[in-house]
């Protein structure tokens, strides 16, 4: 991570983990095989943050070499929570989780597709469940 | 606000509140009559951030004239739980949650000065709580 | 300003001066009559971010109370240069420039509209000039 | 780049570029073999910036893949001037420079170590000339 992450405590300020969250849930769905920004583009959907929660144990220092840990930890009908862990040399550091609503770009609530909660879920994916 | 706490989907980013809970923490303790900044000068302690939950409801858009009500919620012997609510117009945008320890500049706990607790919570202060 | 500015050399981060800039262009627009926004959704009409100039001098500090002092300083056919000076306690810290285009929400250039340039301009507004 | 990096225009917001310099210039320092962090914390040096300047050609979109170019243009006795172009599939979208001083971390200005000036002008570097 960069200098401008940081404050005046010299760690990372506790807002920049939200921006490493969000790149982490595009690249956990590219990874995954499912381009956010095309589906965005293609189908008008998206998912908007509803919740945030963020819990800072160990603080990251400039230059510091982070790895984010990123998966669904639920999918509902409308919406996905993500779950996440920050580690620095295998110690983690952060964690948080974000629930994300699946809506139109006006914001009315859709369901997820189900190809997207397979990208999500893996082998754990039960189409019952849904 | 402002055009950079924006995104692409034409309203405030999520991350950006976590800018206005930081900075209604600070406001909320000056106009209580405590000085953050000269009290971590002073006495080389503040108050970091261990958890952020935050819950969006609707979304705020460029140049609206927001509101953002501070209060702290709880006060431990080493940690407090400020509360905010962001208001429109009288409509509730967003809600959420800031547990701040209480450490030095090295990050060893302490505890929250008794006076600090007193301006905290005002008229509900009861000493024999803590 | 707040903490989330600072960065680890324990100074307001050079890029947040870009912030105060923004913020300080509606504001100016916003004091001379100019609703920036209202503009943008009545007419499309924008004034993006074409060059930006900054020559920071002295660090700004968490809790400063800065000064952000406005002008425009050029008024051109379809650009406006905005120049500003920050100050703390009457001593300048930072100086710095932004040439803003005036565009269509799709980027097309247009002529700064006439009564924009004299709110910009004030008492030297000379309309031979543009 | 990610989703908090642009704005309600739908576009990377103009101050997320000094971001991307100041990545660039830790990163083109590290390539060439200086570890800048690890140099801050040895000899107590740094390179803050004193000037930012950019121009903004074509705007960048979310999720664009950003090349960034980055060179030293200028080295003279206490400062360093980087450069940069950012391209989007061999398209130039903004360019720029820093100026950055060389400074101890209280901010009394430093020679540039003749071995970081070595560095950053590779085989263009010619010791009479600094």
């Amino acid at each position: 991570m960069s200098y401008v992450d940081t404050d005046a405590a010299q760690v990372v300020h506790h807002a920049t983990y939200l921006r490493y969250f969000e790149q982490a849930r595009v690249e956990f769905l590219r990874a995954n095989g499912w381009d956010y920004n095309a589906w965005l583009q293609r189908d008008g959907l998206g998912l908007p943050v509803a919740e945030n929660t963020v819990k800072y144990r160990v603080p990251a220092r400039f230059d510091d070499q982070l790895e984010v840990h990123t998966w669904v930890a639920l999918a509902r009908r409308s919406a996905l929570v993500f779950q996440y862990e920050i580690l620095r040399d295998g110690q983690r550091l952060t964690e948080g989780t974000t629930k994300c609503a699946c809506t139109t770009m006006q914001g009315a609530v859709r369901r997820v597709p189900v190809e997207l909660i397979r990208v999500c879920l893996g082998d754990e994916f039960d189409p019952s469940q849904i």
